[in-house]
């Protein structure tokens, strides 16, 4: 998968992107990962300006975002094309957006080449959704830019490509099956009085898988009961 | 506010800690960041083992966790002590925890001291939890570690301390008023053929208010009815 990123701030990928499971992904080249200046397309370099009508705040100006997405290959003059996964699919972070879920990171594990624009300050110049495929919020608050809700959606969606992780570590995820995990407990048996639930040590796995689903249940309803509905 | 955060991967912090807005309060001294290697608590460099009860992955083992926790100052067997704002609270970035809302933020800015614990791989021993305050999910979706979603968490509060932003934008932030944000548009007033809607150039500043709320209104009722009811 390609992924690239707009954004004012690419060094605040530098940490992320080079740690971890991000770092292992691009070194087994499942996925490629370039990051795009704003500023690199600007005039002057002038990446931002006041917004018509007044208020605080700065709006990312529409002219060196629209060539920024440009030098992506992929803009498309508002013809919307669905489903097509071989093209490059546009998507840009934002409260406004569709809120991240499991149905939202399986559909973008289709998709060849994602081109994810974060936005900074007050926003971007609204005219720009004209050339965005998708709107995506990792959840109901506010940051300060798009940056790190880019970095969650990456995170999200390349642990699922083929490779980067154990596939029974997916299905047991929380969410995977409407519910939240099952709690997990290592060595020692033994901790400042606490001690690890029996059922784990009895080697009778039926029991172990049993004892599990259970505390998962138990677990979604007492805290999101939402979640079973 | 002190932030001490607790994790195996200290290097992913370094671009978000060092750009933007959250560079910008601790050069303020409005915070004070400490990355904290739960490795630097690990008999023979042994941070993580394999679960009780078999399954895939590997969990974070509750010693060096309990160690780390402790060297800032906070351990608390057991005892819960609610609202005192001057002692440190502990945080457990999870999946299973309470979703991140405006609420959850408002309540944390209250605090001096944040202690905010990154898990990764399966999770951490379920015994920690005896000397957590809280669990925060950043949202319905499942990432490799709690690193980036601390990097949410910290943004998204940072950015509401005294001195951080405009007061003025943090009023008119998405879900700060249960809606979503208006459009916002800069220069040119031509771009590509969409002009900007007219009443922003009207310079009649109560037509403009109105404008905006009613968009506003608009947006959220298409695309999020449920934070109006």
């Amino acid at each position: 998968m390609k992924i690239d990123i707009i954004t004012l701030f690419p060094t605040m990928f530098n940490g992320p992107l080079t740690e971890s499971l991000l770092n292992k992904a691009s070194k087994k080249k499942i996925i490629t990962i370039n990051l795009i200046d704003i500023r690199l397309f600007a005039k002057n370099n002038k990446v931002d300006d006041r917004p018509f009508g007044g208020g605080s705040g700065m709006v990312i100006k529409p002219e060196p975002l629209y060539d920024a997405i440009k030098s992506t290959g992929v803009i498309r003059k508002n013809i919307y094309y669905k489903n097509n996964y071989n093209k490059p699919y546009v998507i840009y972070m934002s409260p406004q957006g569709n809120v991240l879920n499991n149905q939202i990171i399986c559909n973008l594990l289709k998709f060849k080449h994602l081109v994810i624009i974060c936005g900074h300050y007050e926003g971007i110049d609204e005219r720009i959704l004209n050339y965005v495929d998708k709107e995506i919020s990792i959840g109901d608050y506010v940051l300060t830019g798009g940056e790190i809700p880019a970095m969650v959606l990456i995170d999200s969606v390349v642990r699922m490509l083929p490779g980067v992780i154990n596939p029974e570590s997916v299905r047991n995820d929380s969410f995977y099956n409407k519910s939240l995990d099952f709690p997990h407990y290592t060595r020692p048996y033994m901790f400042k009085s606490h001690k690890v639930p029996k059922v784990l040590l009895s080697g009778n796995h039926k029991k172990i898988q049993q004892w599990r689903l259970n505390q998962a249940y138990i677990r979604t309803k007492k805290r999101r009961p939402d979640l079973l509905k």
